[in-house]
């Protein structure tokens, strides 16, 4: 018999530490526990669903229970929630929600991968069952049958971040009236305001009535108080970010790191030799500003689990940390975000600039090219490529995976002006978006 | 008075050059020769303008002669050939076509920016007026005369490289009926040719009668002559590739290299002080295989002529070489490559291996998420990535640039699986094709 590998949460960082482990540890017993029925779904996709444009929440599900079983001998218990974690006698409290039992499971490794839950400040009325997260798919399930039980409901979202603008959408393409309320000065607080504006036009553009620089102070039977009035509301949905579940670590003794996560080191150990997390519920770090942050992605999830699955499974791998990274569109207004803004930079004790360009995704001379403004956030003494900000038409924000590779190979800028980028008019102009803003960087050094 | 800087060719190096030095030296005296009527327009979007998508040639000028007197004091004389250099004398023997008359213009710089001739093999029946080659407006502008004189004309296009896709697709958008003969065994040579095969698949589907295998031998009144038999032929277009017009140069006593094309060190400098090259007439040094190659494309011709610029102007930079990268469509079908083939990899003597990935550019679960085939080439020993090849629908080929920046990084796949790539699911799948694709490098290493 081999060593048991415990998991806790069955989602991205659990199975895909499992799913590694068991590639290069045949002989790993592993046990997967998870609160919910559902595994390894897509939260992502979430909006699609409520939008119509996916059929069905089982179509967000990559694997099933049983095709973990399957494909990956992999013990899956859903419905089963870890209550605590005994790190000196290397054994979790198990509660089995089913049978109303409480099992006690001995490990030798134990990968946390408990995700994260969505925030709900302490304001009047927030518990009243109108007012919903997105975290789940049992979330979504209910967001679902709310929605469909009515005909054209007024729908607030609080909250101006992606997830928040995704979600609005998708109520307005199922009929809905959507207002949007976002306490600070503009949408996409990730971003610097000026490029987060053509955002906001296409939500207008789209019937959604966003309120920016407006608090939200209460909801009520059918409405949302706010500083400047009520807006009506049969549903609320709450985008205002997430906070790291980690009360189980923080109960079993484990060190918590930037806004309660779980601390671990770069090959995703924690605090204790032998527990292991991955996911929402940790730590990461910031590539450039080189701090400790709190990122709560899925490709952040699974690539943290890739790594804590290869040191469980007897390998060697390191998480090197996260840019901040960031994509989405509303109807074809794309916006995405890399590395540090101008304010983020200078925080960070960097002396930089920014430069900002307006070119276009296709040769100008053909007809609709669609519009790209890029910003460069550029290091004053080195030219090195600090961060970068893109909005746009169609083909401008996946971009910014170029601007990723280059932070991340601590390019500057004139490295980003002599890359041998493709080119043919319908794939950009001669000079790219990316490479005209490198080049604007480079001329006003 | 200033030096005077002479530049031989009015298109994107002999322009980005003047420009770039004349931002550097305002009082540079700059005299630019162009022996046609036009400056600074898009060859590349000469198919686009034969589609009809672009409604007429003149939208391809990105700036007039007189836009270049006006913004960057250049003096242009269009229609002026310049008929040999004196390098001991530093002068320029110039026929001014306009009126038949012979001038001398001495120089204190000079650049050379006499770019490529499309190539035509001594074929018999190649020089008949029905067989065009498509380089230059003129070029363009008999092609367009000629397609509008004829009601759905047979036209062959012999060359299935890039160029020869892009006109033969605007030919069937025209209402021709389009024939492409290709010598070797598949179209997009620079491609393996199981990557180049969903290329010829949109192609039939466009209704182009593909040949691949199949050497042209001759040319006679209304038909191209071939091992298998004839095809009628209205209008015939070479697209065969070009070589350097390097003539003036060789005359002149300066070094030739790989194909006859201008040799220049990494200041775009020729083997003679105080002239330099840039372009489609000079070589560049690959940036994996480390080898002088002739890449004619106005990427690399634009940014060789910034670097020829910035170094007359008086400033110091240096252009560090290119990756061979190329993109095209045809319909909604998407290609794209950059670096070394696993074939080249092992002639310039990596020891190399490939991997290839099928997945999509949205998340799988929406509706018509476009494929995407990924090849990577990597080093052995090392995990580099030296090369990459794309296939698939919308979306597929421009995620190549990440491809090319990872490349010069010299980053190796482990470094890719870690980017903190963009993600979003109308973006992409949660790994990203170019993340999933180094994720199965790995994995077989």
């Amino acid at each position: 018999m081999g060593k048991r590998l415990a998991i806790i949460g069955g989602d991205a960082a659990g199975f895909g530490t499992a799913t590694q482990a068991r590639r290069l540890d045949p002989n790993l017993e592993i046990v997967a526990f998870e609160q919910g029925a559902y595994t390894s779904y897509s939260a992502c996709g979430i909006p699609y669903v409520i939008g119509g444009v996916v059929p069905s929440l089982d179509r967000l599900v990559v694997r099933s229970p049983q095709e973990h079983r399957d494909r990956s001998r992999i013990d899956v218990r859903t419905r089963h929630e870890v209550t605590s974690i005994d790190l000196g006698g290397c054994k979790l409290e198990v509660r089995d929600l089913g049978h109303a039992r409480t099992i006690m499971v001995p490990f030798d490794e134990l990968l946390i991968g408990t995700g994260a839950t969505p925030l709900r400040p302490r304001i009047p009325g927030i518990d009243l069952p109108f007012v919903r997260g997105v975290q789940t798919l049992e979330d979504a399930a209910e967001l679902l049958r709310l929605a469909e039980s009515m005909r054209s409901p007024n729908v607030v979202v609080v909250g101006g971040g992606y997830i928040g603008l995704e979600m609005a959408e998708a109520f307005v393409q199922r009929g809905a009236r959507v207002a949007v309320v976002e306490r600070s000065s503009h949408v996409m607080g990730t971003l610097d305001a000026d490029m987060a504006r053509p955002i906001e036009d296409a939500m207008r553009r789209l019937g959604i009535d966003v309120r920016t620089g407006l608090e939200v102070t209460g909801f009520d039977e059918r409405e949302v108080q706010t500083a400047a009035g009520t807006l009506d509301a049969d549903l609320v949905v709450l985008g205002l970010g997430v906070r790291p579940r980690s009360e189980l670590a923080a109960a079993a003794g484990l060190e918590l790191g930037v806004g309660g996560a779980i601390r671990v080191d770069r090959r995703q150990r924690s605090s204790v030799e032998g527990v292991w997390a991955a996911g929402d519920c940790c730590e990461s770090v910031h590539l450039v500003s080189g701090r400790r942050v709190h990122v709560a992605l899925g490709t952040v999830a699974n690539r943290q689990a890739r790594v804590a699955g290869i040191n469980i499974g007897g390998g060697y791998a390191t998480f090197p940390g996260v840019l901040g990274t960031a994509i989405t569109k509303i109807c074809s207004t794309e916006v995405a975000r890399t590395g540090l803004t101008s304010g983020e930079a200078a925080e960070a004790g960097f002396e930089a600039f920014d430069v900002t360009t307006e070119s276009t995704t296709t040769a100008g001379y053909l007809p609709d090219a669609p519009r790209a403004r890029v910003r460069f956030v550029v290091e004053e003494r080195t030219g090195r490529l600090l961060g970068a900000q893109i909005v746009g038409g169609r083909g401008a924000a996946k971009r910014i995976d170029v601007a990723v590779a280059c932070i991340t190979a601590r390019m500057s800028v004139e490295d980003i002006v002599d890359l041998d980028s493709s080119y043919a008019p319908p794939f950009g102009p001669l000079w790219d978006p990316i490479g005209v803003t490198a080049r604007k960087a480079l001329s006003v050094r």
